[in-house]
């Protein structure tokens, strides 16, 4: 029960931060000052461009007050701004002091622009290289020159001279991912790296992205929240033992020992020592996560830097047989989770008695009662009515609604298993939908099954399929403005690389691969839509006569789709052919498996349409 | 009559160019020798990186005696290559003289790779940078550093010293587009220009495309075969009167004092020297087309060199009011000798006493007949049987084929008008079409339909829609490997960017754009199928609700599609309504300006399906 349970993996705190800004701003002009520079830029970012930030890296909030996903400032002597986007527009107003800072647009008018247009010629712009990839040191560099200023890489970031009470780095326990779950070993993974190295020329590759590295040595950690990374580097040479380079108080004696049967283990600080020795080889940096610092480094002692993506993240993308049936199993189990909670919501909603915290709150229950929930995949967005609306809703004390009679509510939500990562957004209708939410429900719903019929040809990109998402919804001069889909990792991050369903998304999707499937609607300030099951991607039977190898998705989640806001009349008999066969098989699927109670309403939720 | 008739616009040559290779390259060599130099990089491209080039800038012709549209050559002191993509292997076998060149592939094995691959460390390898843009040259720079090796700009081309037969540049005859066709005057349109320099902070823009050159001053020439473009160059300033870089021959006094009303008429050489003269100055440069050479005489000169595309792109994709009505006028026109020509055909090809060529001999014939046709828009692709299959198949006297009983027959052609420059393919049936053809051609017009259907939003861009084409072919397993749609030029280019339908095509679609609509299928050794229809971009009409401007395309191209080859039972009844409504304006269009005997072949060819 709602009242009785509370979230262990979430925290509804208020958004609002009491920053001493005015005093943090004014330390730091000082410190700039004192070292010669006019000017100070603060990206949202570790040294590894982690998309959750431990606490000890959120400079970016320290100094601003703004506690958003993406941004960035700038902090010249007479003024200042943030760069924040779209998503959190509204967030940055509530959290940013604009007598200190600008709010400005991150994408429509980026900090390079910025620069150009305020900067002084003959400015000195600091920055820090450990915290920015050299694409984006280069830009800013670029911007400067524009503006006849110099761009310099700083030694020691200024903030963290003038945080005292800076957190310590997190050294959260590694665990090992066990066989059964990993399915394939160090050994193996490492040579088929290695055999990349030798296709690329490169003499070693520094792993830089977490995510990477927990997947070459088949280790998790703790060090960010709702994802068992541990923050680590290694490198891979192109013949012999890669070295993992991290804290020892991570490890216990026994993974200790396991991950010294195929690597070295190394203490952080050896890192930097260690390439300053690689004169003359060429050294393959991961474009996306690989810091500035790293290509300065490498280039200052002989070596040549070579930027581009890390072969790891399209091997990590395309998960094998073991990795598959771990997600199958955990999309099994929460698919249960999710029934027990749709029943539970349909029970309680019209009562008008609980709220979106409520919601949270049950949800991770019945998702704990499995006995196998290692965390949430990311905090639940739980958006009763006009909070739907907002794409990246988090519910605070403050901000939290009671679910009222007529509303729409869209619970986005997910669970990291050992097995394997899920992340499931449904909508559901409390009371009497309208017909034009059913309208637009039903157009998302047809997007949604575009992609999850869609057969399409091997090397086909993601940004090929995301407008079938969208068809239905450009006809009525109706859009979203997120992607289609992302990848997700097993056990993992659950916004993975390289493949996605979006505009951008230019890697070609291979079989194997796990990818979101969430196409939405949201109408500002009344509500939001949005419907996500994960899919995998799988061979198509051949026709007769075909000439190229096709692929097409499996469905993995299994939850019911809201039946009371589709509206049949709208759908081919295709399209309703394929919601009644996917309720069918999640009947089938998760029966055996739930109590009494939430079987009827399973049964019920899943009838074929117009039954 | 086609045996009475001949083409004025194509020539029918054989392709085989009795090129003496083994004495140039033995001389390219000697060269190159005396020059200091180990290789030197012949690319398919003259100072403006033109698609058509004259005479006179067909080194890679001369070199190798490989034709094709695209491609590059590399000559070391040991070895050569030639670079060709998929749509020339059979002519580059053909063609190029194996003994002296390995055929490389000029996408899967580019000439930086092979260079990588190539060149020993200390090598000294020549480049022209006239001939090449600087994103090309800074991949060569990049690929001879990776081999060890140097990238050397050459004053002065070492074939041009050698090929002592060299054609004179050409200097055809410049007109000025009227006043009814052109629909903006060049002072507008340079206020435009100078608007857009002043938003990306240049004090002046070098235009190198031709065909910007010919849309700013509302000029056509003869410089080139099937593109009425004059090769020239052009500098606007921020501020004051643009410069035109012209061999004064081509201008009789009429045109020079009309272009001297709004612009200062330079001699071709002073560009160089006002180049040089633009010290401190920011100088935008095309990325697609400024020379490499231009990028470093600015900086050379204290000048700063800023490369992106240039504004005048956008603007000229964009038609204006009298360009699309001209555009109009000129599918009417186009569709009369369409539908002579089909008709034509209709009832010659089963005799099978015509060939490929009496069929394009006849089509131009029947263009010409109108009185208005300045030139064909490119040479007609004419393909019967497996010719067909060839994407950019040209007819040659000893490639011509009998068109014969149960063929597919594919052509692909277009026309100069003064108002308007059309490109149209139609693929039809001879005798009786096989099921498998039927169901070929059925899922390409399914995807021709879709396009021509879509609605979507605003900054849509073309990469988003292409795929909209190709599904009814990936569920069976099948695709093509070209774009969907390019824009096409207003008497002018028949590929015109920026915007087009296709992986590529990242340019946001615009109202007042042309796209072609062409999905295909090509069945290597057997047919082809192409259906090509050019559309504008409108605004479509918007329904109640809607929260986007959104916009569809109306089809300009007026010409039957071959009812014959559809398979009714495969097309949704949306489907079946565009192709009947279609016929039925064509029908209604040509129907007052048609010949008796070729109205009543219309009526039958537009009829409703299933009738």
């Amino acid at each position: 029960m709602p009242s009785m349970v509370e979230a262990r993996f979430q925290s509804f705190d208020d958004l609002h931060t009491h920053t001493p800004v005015l005093a943090r701003v004014v330390a730091l002009r000082a410190e700039l000052k004192r070292r010669g520079l006019d000017g100070f830029v603060v990206p949202r970012a570790d040294r590894q461009q982690n998309e959750c930030l431990p606490a000890s890296e959120e400079r970016l909030a320290w100094l601003t007050g703004f506690t958003g996903s993406a941004g960035a400032a700038i902090v010249l002597t007479e003024r200042a701004a943030v760069f924040v986007d779209g998503r959190y527009a509204v967030q940055a107003d509530s959290q940013i002091d604009k007598s200190m800072f600008a709010i400005e647009h991150l994408i429509e008018n980026p900090p390079q622009q910025w620069l150009e247009q305020n900067l002084k010629s003959g400015a000195r712009i600091g920055y820090d290289p450990w915290l920015h990839t050299s694409d984006s040191a280069e830009g800013l560099r670029k911007a400067c020159a524009t503006a006849g200023a110099e761009l310099i890489p700083l030694d020691g970031n200024p903030i963290d001279a003038l945080w005292t009470d800076r957190p310590a780095p997190p050294t959260g326990a590694v665990s090992l991912r066990a066989p059964e779950f990993a399915g394939e070993g160090v050994t193996s993974k490492a040579l088929r790296v290695q055999a990349e190295l030798g296709k690329l020329r490169a003499d070693a590759s520094v792993v830089s992205d977490p995510q990477n590295v927990a997947w070459l040595f088949n280790i998790r950690g703790a060090d960010v929240p709702h994802t068992p990374l541990t923050l680590a580097f290694a490198i891979v040479p192109r013949e012999g033992r890669p070295a993992l380079y991290i804290d020892r108080a991570k490890l216990d004696n026994k993974v200790w020992h396991a991950i010294e049967e195929f690597a070295t283990v190394r203490a952080p600080n050896e890192l930097v020592r260690d390439l300053a020795q690689l004169k003359g080889k060429t050294i393959r940096l991961d474009q996306a996560s690989a810091a500035d610092a790293l290509t300065r480094l490498i280039a200052d002692n002989g070596g040549r830097p070579v930027s581009g993506s890390d072969p790891i993240a399209l091997m990590k993308s395309v998960k094998n047989y073991a990795e598959i049936a771990g997600s199958r199993a955990a999309h099994k189990r929460d698919g249960v989770a999710m029934a027990r909670f749709l029943a539970w919501f349909d029970a309680e909603a019209p009562t008008g008695r609980i709220t979106e915290i409520d919601a949270v709150e049950a949800l991770e229950s019945f998702r704990r009662d499995s006995g196998l929930l290692k965390d949430i995949s990311f905090p639940t967005i739980a958006g009763s009515g006009p909070n739907g609306a907002i794409v990246h809703y988090r519910v605070t004390r403050a901000s939290n609604r009671a679910i009222a009679k007529d509303d729409l509510f869209l619970i986005d939500s997910g669970a990291q298993y050992e097995d394997g990562t899920t992340d499931i957004t449904r909508t559901i209708a409390v009371g009497k939908p309208t017909e034009e939410m059913r309208d637009r429900f039903t157009r998302v719903l047809k997007g949604h099954i575009a992609i999850a019929t869609a057969i399409f040809p091997e090397k086909t990109s993601g940004a090929q399929l995301d407008s079938l998402a969208r068809t239905a919804l450009w006809q009525a001069g109706l859009d979203f403005d997120h992607g289609t889909g992302h990848g997700v990792g097993s056990y993992l991050s659950v916004h993975e690389g390289p493949a996605r369903i979006s505009k951008l998304g230019t890697v070609a999707l291979r079989r194997g691969m796990i990818l979101s499937n969430e196409p939405g609607y949201y109408k500002t300030a009344a509500y939001g839509v949005r419907i996500e099951n994960l899919m995998l991607v799988i061979a198509a039977p051949e026709p007769a006569g075909a000439e190229r190898p096709i692929n097409t998705f499996e469905t993995l989640t299994l939850a019911p789709i809201d039946r009371r806001l589709i509206d049949t009349r709208m759908l081919t008999a295709k399209q309703r052919n394929w919601i009644d066969s996917y309720h069918a098989r999640v009947q089938e699927m998760l029966d055996p498996l739930l109590d009494k109670a939430t079987r009827a309403w399973l049964r019920a939720a899943t009838k074929a349409l117009g039954d």
